[in-house]
């Protein structure tokens, strides 16, 4: 007999990859010009040359035997070290190489955190609006996940609904920071204040209360914002990222875990993660890729038209008459929905071939995400329809 | 309060990476060439040329916005399909492209097999000797491993002592031929028999008794073997492979899952492959590295000095004296130790620089390992080494 809870998660599918899934049906049959598919997070700059340039120069000039082989579970040792350095240089953080495990990508990142720092039963608290995906994540480490009601007026942190909600059986709390789907970027007084939190309840309740920082949006930050490195503020912080947004690979799946020196226990989560890898079969980031996204750190693909979309849209949207907070990175925008059933309003957006998700499923129904990672001439091009959208409510 | 049970793991750790480690260790010591580390499974031949052609000509020739894209879970479509006509042409079966899913690596593919074959509290049976690595792979499917014991004088499978084992809490089998660590090929007689059993004992018990068939060695098959394709002969089966071995990509963990589409629940399985992968945060394989296999199809790297090493390992130690199987496939051979505690006879050989793995590693104490994926000229080198460990036991 198959798996009975793999069999009964196919009735709770990915709701995202379903309207993609319906952009394409609608594009083959309308054309690719006129369906604005704004419902997936794909980037729409192409990588950097340099990565072109990269994978040739190592393909050609390393030994096949030596680059094909096996690493150590958390990768290639200089690959670790150079991570390490380069954001020890950019956050002034004191990671050393073997505090940076790599991994397939971030969903196998958070995977490995989550794992690592709860035991089967724990709860882990999420902020919503939040990734629909953090379910099935948690749900794989065997615990229950509690989402924290969106604060709607800024999509920052709802701090005092957190706390009613961190109760003694939180083990982690899991965020996302630039966020998807709201684009808000936590600011440093959200992050001292969710920092002076945890502290006191990892305090009360006698044990550590670790945050899982999500951080794939890390390098898509907009000229406005105010956006603290989480772990410089929280000492039990380990950070979850993935190269997808930043150089464009969202389909090479290579990531990391960086476990702060300074959190309790940093030595044993690390000596962990490795038997992680071994039960869920991840046995490690391929190689190449790892080296790769070494030699490139801190380079990106240009990430600058995401924030002229995102200036864009907002003023079209205030114009119109939406509600909304105005992003302060990513390529997701948030706004109300105009009608209150978000679900009823992405169905009236699909009838106009304007593919949005409803934000039911990020955990905050009345609002829609718009993920704006197309040329800017499709968000021009795209206005008209948010303004009917809204002027036939 | 971190994992426990990873904790836990930790006293049982890899015995194959420390005495690799141990190795590595010798060879600053002792000088690299002074050191015979037959201990880990890394091919010692290099990835074909055509590896190194083939990705820069997709780097090259693919638009890396397509290139590096997202792929559906189970793999980019095209990559499926290619690798569904290659076993279709080699082995006369039926994939279409939708019954192969794409992992990363073996591990991965029998994370997803395992998970999607069973439900937690199952027991899967495997066969003496095997991959240590099944034990943990097995537990994270929430699972019990149980290991029939080794039939030693062919080290096929032990058909009467797995018909007793096969309860009716038996999901599935799961078995690796060519095998590590025994070099034994699975005959079509034993195929054929386990076959029968399979089919005999899923009748009595009114379920499907899945074989889940790790094939990561399938192409490092001697010329004397007689090596079946096991989903031939079975039609519950669900084949691992992992281009690790073939290609010498051990590093580049990329595999695939196959479903047969004769299978009980085929389709069944297939749509919980990817909700196997939503859970244990694999995500899909990475998408160059998946169109690098799909091109290569059938080739290989020079995988003739493993049987050269073979023939020379297995004559040498013959005459001297060792009991031995003669293997038909793989970079391994499991010699009986010469005294009754294997741990004891590695150690003694680890004296001498020369790496072994004990068998009880692998479910079979009373033997050793030797994984000669090493120069020919090192095997010949260490030859006498065998004979002085036997001559003084």
């Amino acid at each position: 007999m198959i798996n009975r809870e793999y069999k009964e998660m196919l009735s709770s599918k990915d709701v995202i990859f379903e309207i993609a899934g319906e952009a394409r049906k609608r594009a083959l049959r309308f054309g690719d010009d006129n369906i604005f598919n704004f419902s997936l997070g794909n980037p729409s700059v192409p990588a950097p040359e340099a990565v072109k340039q990269t994978f040739t120069r190592i393909i050609e000039e390393t030994d096949p035997l030596e680059l094909h082989s096996y690493s150590p579970a958390g990768g290639v040792p200089f690959v670790r070290s150079s991570i390490a350095r380069d954001l020890n240089e950019r956050y002034g953080s004191h990671y050393e190489g073997r505090h940076i495990f790599m991994t397939c990508g971030a969903a196998a990142a958070l995977s490995h955190a989550l794992r690592a720092l709860t035991n089967p039963g724990d709860t882990v608290l999420t902020q919503a609006p939040c990734f629909p995906e953090y379910i099935p994540y948690v749900k794989g480490a065997l615990c229950k996940l509690s989402m924290v009601p969106a604060e709607t007026g800024s999509f920052q942190i709802n701090l005092s609904a957190m706390e009613a909600m961190l109760t003694e059986d939180v083990a982690a709390v899991l965020l996302n920071s630039p966020n998807n789907p709201s684009g808000a970027v936590y600011s440093t007084e959200t992050i001292k204040e969710l920092s002076s939190l945890l502290q006191r309840k990892s305090e009360a309740y006698h044990h550590p209360i670790y945050l899982i920082s999500d951080e794939p949006y890390r390098d898509i930050i907009f000229s406005h914002a105010d956006s603290p490195y989480i772990a410089n503020f929280y000492a039990n912080t380990i950070t979850c990222y993935s190269f997808s947004k930043s150089l464009s690979l969202p389909g090479e799946r290579i990531g990391y875990v960086a476990v702060n020196p300074h959190a309790v226990d940093a030595d044993g989560i690390l000596e962990i993660l490795p038997q992680v890898s071994r039960t869920t079969g991840h046995n490690g980031a391929p190689a190449i890729l790892q080296r790769v996204v070494a030699e490139l750190s801190g380079t990106t693909s240009d990430l600058s038209i995401y924030e002229d979309n995102s200036r864009l849209l907002y003023r079209a949207l205030k114009e119109y008459g939406y509600s909304l907070v105005r992003p302060g990175g990513t390529f997701y925008m948030f706004p109300a929905s105009p009608e209150p059933d978000d679900t009823a309003f992405c169905r009236r957006a699909m009838e106009l071939n304007l593919m949005l998700v409803p934000g039911s499923s990020f955990g905050a129904p009345g609002f829609f995400r718009i993920a704006y990672c197309v040329p800017t001439e499709r968000v021009t091009k795209s206005l008209p329809l948010f303004r009917e959208l809204i002027e036939n409510t």
